[in-house]
């Protein structure tokens, strides 16, 4: 095992624990173990229970096993449900083995559930209250017999089967009378709670909607399980917002930072919507060609054949952006699909009436100008310009808009509708366009 | 005003203060008012103060001012400034002048900070200890003197001057010794705090890294000003995420949920970067121009034109969502541009690799397969394609993963760096770098 000096540890044990935390995650795991396995137990244990913590199974992987047991066993069960479920499959079924009879069988029931589901994120230890109980009774509980403090973030009242009948906010507890029964606490309102299968997604806006300090968790007959904190939900959200910005970024989410992502693994995650977007470019290749007689007559609409198409692309992702996040928000839904195209209509006919008039008057400068000649009918190739420009913008608001309400429709997520993909789909259909108004109107001139 | 019948205004006090906030949002402000002024008085408190109102100001605004100004005066400060910034001036100065002389006064301090700093987003009402108490004397201070339930997060321990001494968790004084004198409490750190013009970005850090329930701001002196709470922030870290989320979708950030922005506002949002992104791409078409004279005797070069710009405009994509995220989460630093370009490098290389070998087996195979005739010299026409991706792809993600640095770096937000303006970026070198490889590899042949 690596030395470390007993002033690294003691400066370490010495931080905020979130602060000893950063320290780690820049730190060989070999290194951090060290300094953990040197630390005092409560300080151990006080960093490894943060969420904040990047490489908590590489940690513990290096840390003696009979060190590391005890300290597994102290930390809150959702922490070391996490550590465990990123170990490797041999060394947490040793370590499981090591921990007392109660914590193992938990663990194995909590290793169950889907990581980013409300079970997998919860933890089970919460505070119980019998429903006889006054305010006094539960606070000198809570007093008494609360493990550790993290624990507590609310009073659950539960019957003799276990099923939740109340939650009972820290601050409504601490407001209340002593003497006041503990289920005449406030206003009375069913409790607001989620079921283990539920997506993340759905505890973080329950939590972020009702302001509350923890979810519990409760299966289908109404026996309280676990409870999920605001904390792991601040990072639940950060974290899918972090999924949804690479999403949107035209490739897979990463699940790691970028510095903690190998070299191969970041090839992988990008190169999979890179080949796809590629091929599905290529049909712009089939689309030209196509039209190559007419590419060949009037070689001049080929000078703005990238400025037409990345205009179509802007304007899509303008709106496939603006559409993913208030469908995430749930500002919109699925069924204002029709609402939108409403909306997107007509500003994709003003956007691309503002780009086109800039369009014309380019033209219309640089032949005066004479900085280039579009040849004798450059009037008529402005017009091309400008009126292919009003379709692709349009074109693209439409489809950028429409796109991620179809991809949620089918079941997948509408941040996948990256602005990538969203310029791919307008690409071709805007060669399409722009060759087919310009045959319209140079019919008998150019073409 | 609207009249609105009695069972409306019942349903609406039953419900859940968040849920009656939903419904409130769906509904015509004047409505909405109406219902909020025949309630009883605690249930239009409770309804003001949730952080998911939308449109308080207007609301307000339609309720009478003679029973307006009490609700005002009973809610939390950080919300009643908040209706205060978006009213009318006048309606405002109004308002103001019926509220008590103490919220008055306390509300044009509070209206001098900026909305998005500590100091606009904190609220003035927290719970005061004094050094000399016990942790019984401080929960019974709560319990009595608590004028509202939300104020209370944390025991502020302040000194005879108000400056902050030390904060206490209500979870470290409901489970602490009630004989504890109260500094000795939890384990002593010195207070975390933030100051009034710190950017609601550092509170959010600084809550989200250390779980805190609330962040208290100090001036200079180190007095407590007031704090700022967790759930406040929670809704702060989503507007920031919306607002990146739209700057890179390459539009200005809308402010305001996508159905509730006016049709003229959402154009001019949308307008200034699409014609911004427009002008530049113009120079597409100034460097078409220059290579015209290769572009009319090799016309199969122009097939190929889209998939090669939209490539290194897709990885370039790829490379600014990466880092725009990676140092929003401040997983890296300014200081890291080197570490991040020796990644970029050979990734962009490989995938260049990737799609360039893709590209070179299209084209043999629409040659061999009789799909389409790139004439005899279509290896040669391969071979550039293929060089042209792996230069175009390099430069598209290299270009994209630096650009969030040089914005930040000149002091604007690298969000800004969006999909769009990256393309349009390497659109341009793209094409120069296209014809330059087409130059050398087919100068004696088709050029």
């Amino acid at each position: 095992m690596t030395l470390v000096q007993p002033f690294e540890v003691a400066d370490l044990a010495a931080m905020h624990p979130a602060d000893a935390v950063e320290a780690l995650n820049d730190m060989e795991a070999e290194k951090g173990a060290a300094l953990l396995a040197a630390m005092d137990f409560r300080s151990a244990v006080n960093i490894l229970e943060q969420a904040g913590l990047e490489n908590g199974a590489a940690l513990v992987g290096e840390i003696p096993r009979a060190k590391a047991a005890p300290l597994l066993a102290e930390i809150a069960a959702d922490r070391r449900a996490e550590i465990f479920r990123k170990m490797e499959r041999e060394e947490a079924r040793r370590l499981l083995a090591l921990l007392p009879d109660h914590a193992r069988v938990e663990m194995e029931q909590l290793l169950t559930y889907e990581p980013d589901t409300a079970g997998g994120l919860m933890t089970t230890e919460f505070f119980r209250a019998l429903p006889e109980w006054t305010v006094a009774q539960s606070l000198e509980a809570i007093r008494t017999s609360a493990a550790t403090l993290e624990t507590v973030y609310a009073a659950y009242v539960v019957d003799a089967d276990g099923a939740l009948i109340r939650a009972v906010s820290l601050r409504e507890l601490v407001t209340a009378d002593p003497q006041t029964p503990i289920l005449s606490v406030g206003s009375y309102r069913k409790p607001l709670f989620v079921h283990p299968d539920d997506p993340r997604e759905k505890v973080a806006r329950l939590i972020s909607k009702y302001d509350l300090s923890a979810a519990p968790v409760i299966d289908a007959s109404g026996k309280i399980l676990g409870i999920v904190t605001n904390d792991d939900i601040i990072d639940a959200i950060i974290d899918d917002d972090t999924e949804d910005a690479q999403k949107q970024g035209g490739m897979e989410a990463l699940d790691a930072p970028y510095m903690a992502t190998s070299f191969w693994r970041m090839i992988k995650k990008r190169a999979g919507w890179l080949s796809a977007l590629f091929l599905a470019e290529m049909l712009t290749a089939s689309a030209m060609q196509h039209f190559e007689s007419e590419l060949e007559r009037a070689v001049v609409l080929t000078l703005f054949i990238p400025l037409i198409m990345s205009s179509g692309g802007n304007s899509g992702s303008q709106a496939t952006s603006l559409i993913i996040r208030a469908l995430a928000l749930e500002e919109i839904r699925l069924r204002d699909w029709w609402r939108v195209a409403l909306r997107e209509l007509p500003s994709g006919v003003a956007l691309g009436a503002i780009l086109g008039a800039v369009g014309f008057v380019r033209i219309v400068l640089w032949q005066k100008l004479g900085v280039y000649d579009y040849g004798e009918h450059w009037v008529l190739v402005g017009f091309t310009v400008s009126a292919a420009l009003v379709g692709i913008v349009t074109f693209g608001s439409l489809t950028g808009s429409m796109l991620p309400f179809a991809i949620q429709k089918l079941g997948f997520d509408p941040a996948s509708a990256s602005a990538p993909f969203v310029a791919t789909l307008v690409d071709v259909t805007g060669l399409v366009i722009y060759f087919s108004i310009a045959l319209v109107i140079l019919r008998g001139t150019l073409l």
